[in-house]
């Protein structure tokens, strides 16, 4: 298989977040993450990956700074794996597929799970970019504007 | 290459979601679809991809009903490429991958687009899942919760 192409230094914030992770694997793993799995064993077990495409995945997570390792919480000689800062804050990517998931991917009726607030156990709305001012904007209401270095 | 598992059965919507646009090629292309692009060779200029890929890739979104080809805006022969309803609603994805790249992929001051709004040119606030009250919700605050079949 050809080396894919690197966009790390490409201009375009999305093709950056893709570059890193936009792989089906990093996504579930992250995703099991926010679910709370911490160990190797845990992360093999629900997505039943090869252990060695799993080590890697993992690897360069830890690498990219979006998990970090950590002692076992069971004070036993386990590495755990768990998001940073960083990676905390995939959270509206991962509530995006989910929600769009949802809503399309599924037959009425089909078994599936969903993302209720721990509050109130209630389903939460679908999320969406807003103004400032609290309207929803949609793909029309934006647009994209190409920056020259130093502005920021 | 071993032929991926499948997730397009999976009980989780994030799975489904991964299965049908977890490659960065889709990804991409769906990205410059929002941005207007809509013929194969603007595809092809922007991503510089292989054309058998684009063409597989383009035709795969196709059959999942997130683009649909119409005839050509300016009354060529061309064929064109356009999002659908389903599609569009991967808005969301698109915005929380743009603004993770944003604040965590580039160097101070470097060089890089950002999503305004169309009507104001002002920096769009970062998209955030919210309760029904307005409250910002973090993965702390929300719950997967399994349904079984029938349960909607």
């Amino acid at each position: 298989m050809a080396k894919r192409k690197s966009l790390k230094d490409d201009s375009c914030p999305v093709a950056r977040s893709l570059d890193m992770i936009g792989d089906r694997w990093s996504l579930l793993i992250i995703r099991d993450a926010f679910d709370g799995m911490r160990r190797f064993g845990e992360f093999q077990k629900s997505l039943d990956v090869a252990r060695n495409i799993l080590a890697d995945r993992l690897h360069t997570l830890v690498d990219d700074g979006i998990l970090e390792v950590a002692p076992a919480s069971d004070g036993s000689s386990y590495q755990e794996y768990v998001l940073t800062a960083k990676g905390q804050e995939l959270f509206p990517v991962m509530v995006g597929l989910r929600q769009w998931g949802e809503s399309h991917l599924f037959a009425k009726g089909a078994a599936h799970s969903r993302l209720v607030a721990s509050s109130s156990g209630k389903v939460i709305q679908k999320m969406a970019l807003q103004s400032r001012d609290g309207r929803v904007l949609g793909p029309a209401d934006t647009v994209v504007q190409k920056l020259k270095p130093g502005r920021d």
